[in-house]
C-alpha cells in the first residue's frame, strides 16, 4: 500500500483520482459535485465549476486561501472557481477539515427526502456507522438536512447553523434537500472513507424505508 | 483537462468515446441508441444502424447534410445509416443543436411511463435541473412525451410538434413512450452533460414515484 | 469497427471476451452460466463446467459435435464439459442457432417469477423488442418459462417442448424458473445483442410489475 | 485459464486481487470488510484494519497462526491486524476453511433484516444454491443470523454457536445483523465463488421480499 500521502505534491493528483472514482459511483455526474484538499500552508486546492469532473487534471485546480480568495489560478486558462468555495471554506473552518467533497449522488437526495421537510435524517443499526470518525455502531446518528437555495453560496448560512448545532457535533456530513451532500474529513483519504460510508448509509436508509 | 475540442478532427473520435461511455451506463445496449455531432461546415457525423454501438470507430461514421442526405459514406463497407438521421436533423434544425444523443436507457422508459399516457412528465425539486442550459433548480420542468411509432422516421412529426410547443422551449430532451429519449446540446460536451443530467432526473423521478 | 468475425480463428477468443462482458453484467457470476459458438464445420466450442467463467481462455474450451460428444478436449488438463452441452445442442438443432448463452442473471430469475407458476411471461410496449430477430415493437412477446430440474441435462425435454410450441416460434430465449435463461442467435454477435436486449426486457418487466 | 494457484507465492497476490474485485462489487467499501487465506504451513495471511481495502498490497499482509497470533508483521510499517482475526480463525478451525471473506455489502445487511430479529434467513427456489459446496437447488437453505456486537472480537461466541448448530452444517456463511456476512471456503477460489453466490442469493431474497 502506498502510504496515503498528504504532501502538497500528491494532494492535487489524489483529488483528480478521487473525482474519477466519485464519477464512477455517480456522485459527480453532469459536471456537478466537487472536492477540495488542504495544502501544508493552509491554502486549499479546489476544482473549477461547470466542467466534467472526471476529466479534471492538476492543471485545472485553483489554489485558494481560507477565505475562498484565489491565491493562484490554474494553468489551464478560462476556468472559473467552483461555486462551492465558500461552503468548503466554512466547513474547513468550523470542523478543522482538511478536505471536503460535494456529492450529487441520487442516494443523498433520496435520503434527504426521508426527512420529509424536517431538519434531519436519523440513521441507526448499521455497523458502517463505525466508519465515521468518533462514531460507534450503536449510535443514533442524526444527519442534518438544510434547505436548498438558488445559488450555492447562499447555502453557507444554513450549513454553518447545522455545523454549530450541538446535536450535530459528531457528523461529518450535511445533506442539502433536493441537492446532495457535503462530506468532510481530516484529509483526502478520510473524505474518501466518509464518502463511501455515508453513501452506504444513505442507500441502506432508503432501502429500509421502502420496505417499511 | 484537455480543452473540449469541437474541431472536425476530434468530433468523430469523441463520438465513439461517448458511445462507449453511454454503453457502460446502459443507454445504448443491444445495438440501440446513437449519437450525432456537427462538423464546422454544417454537415453532421452519424453512427450506423444495427451495430454494437460501443464498437463503433471513426471509420464507421456517415457524414450527412442537414437534410439527412449522405455526403460521404464510411470507410467500412456494408453499413447503413442510423434510422434516427431525420430525427437528429429535425432537432439540429429546430434547436440549433450541434449534437444529439438517442438513449435506450431503462430509466428513460420508466420515466415516460410516469406520464401514464399523457404528453409530459414533470420534474421538480432537484438541484440537477441547473445542469440543463437555461434552467434553475426552482424550475417546474415539463419534459414532453411523444408516442412511439413502428419505425423511427415516423417519429419526426411528433417530435417536431413537441419542439414547437411553447411550453417545451426550455427542454433539451424529448421522451418517446416505451422507447427512450432524444437529448441534445450545443456540442458533444453539452450533450454528455445533458445526458448525465436527464438520466439522473429520470432515476430520481422514478424512485420518488415508487415511494409515493 | 472490426468486422464481427465468425471464422474459426476468432470464435474462441470472442467467446472468452463475451464471458468477461457477461460477468461484468452479473449474468455468469459464481461459476454459473456459459456460452457456446459454432465453428465452420458444424462442431461447437463450449466452456468447461465449474470454473470462474470470466477467467476462461481458449485453451479451456471443448470442441463438441452436434450431439454433444467431445471431438477434442481443451489443452488445459482436468476440465469437465459444461452441463449445458445437451441443451446447447438441442437449441442449435431446433433453431439453427450458431451460438447460445446461458444466463444466471437475477433479472432473468425475477422475470420468470412474474409467470407465477405459469408457462410464460408476456413482454410488450417496448421498443427494445425490435432488437430480437424478426420482432417489432408492437409485438406481444410471450417468453416460455420451463420448470427447473435437479440437473441441467434433465432440462432438455422441457426446453425442446417450448421450442416446438407454435406460440413460441419468434422467441430467441427460454426462461428457466428459479434458474435463469437460455438465449440464442445465428452467431456470437447476435447472441450478444439478444442477451443485452432480453436482460433489458426482463429488467423493464420486473420494474413495471413492482410499480403496478 | 491459469490454474487457480494455492501455493504460498500466489496466496497474497490473489487476496489483494480479490479485495479489489470485492471493492468493485461494494462489499468492502469505506475500509470495511476483509479476507484471509491459508498458507501451506497452516498459518494464514490477513489484511490490516482501517485501510482502504482495494489498495492493499502483499507488503501490507500479516501472517498469523491458527490462534490469531502474529507470526510475521507486514513489510509496511504502522499497520494493525484486522479486528476480524479471531473470527477468521474460529471459522478456519470449525469448518476447516482455507479462506474466509468478510462482507459489508448492503445486500447482506438487507438480507439479515429479513430475519426480523430471528436467528436465520431461509433461502430457497434458486438454482444458484448449487454454487455452495454440498448443496442442491432443492435445498431449503437456512443461513444463520447472529446479533451484532460493539467490537468484532465479541462476535466470536455467537458465530461459534451458529457454526456448532446442527441445522447450519451445510452453510458456508454467517450473517451478522446490521453488519454484513462472513463467507468461507476451502480455498480463495471457493471463497470467491461462495461470495458471488451468497450475494446473489441475498439480492434475490431481498427483491422477492419487496414484491411479496
Amino acid at each position: 500500500m502506498t502510504a496515503p500521502g498528504s504532501s502538497d505534491r500528491v494532494v492535487g493528483s489524489t483529488m483528480c483520482e478521487f473525482l474519477r472514482l466519485f464519477y464512477d459511483r455517480g456522485w459527480v455526474a453532469g459536471t456537478g459535485g466537487g472536492i477540495c484538499g488542504a495544502l501544508g500552508d493552509g491554502t486549499m486546492l479546489m476544482a473549477p465549476t461547470g466542467v466534467h469532473k472526471e476529466r479534471v487534471t492538476v492543471d485545472d485546480l485553483f489554489r485558494v486561501d481560507r477565505h475562498a480568495s484565489v491565491v493562484s489560478a490554474p494553468k489551464t486558462p478560462g476556468l472559473r472557481l467552483t461555486e462551492c468555495s465558500t461552503i468548503f471554506c466554512a466547513i474547513a473552518d468550523q470542523r478543522k477539515a482538511g478536505s471536503v467533497m460535494h456529492s450529487h449522488g441520487l442516494s443523498a437526495v433520496l435520503a434527504a427526502d426521508l426527512a420529509q421537510g424536517g431538519d434531519r435524517v436519523v440513521i441507526r443499526d448499521l455497523e458502517m456507522l463505525k466508519g465515521i470518525r468518533g462514531c460507534t455502531n450503536s449510535d443514533v446518528h442524526a444527519v442534518p438536512v438544510v434547505d436548498n437555495t438558488a445559488r450555492e453560496p447562499e447555502l453557507v448560512a444554513g450549513i454553518r447553523r447545522a455545523l454549530d448545532a450541538p446535536e450535530f457535533q459528531r457528523v461529518a456530513c450535511v445533506l442539502v434537500r433536493h441537492h446532495g451532500a457535503y462530506i468532510w474529513g481530516e484529509d483526502l483519504w478520510e473524505v474518501k472513507r466518509h464518502a463511501e460510508v455515508y453513501h452506504f448509509l444513505f442507500e441502506a436508509a432508503v432501502a429500509r424505508a421502502r420496505r417499511a
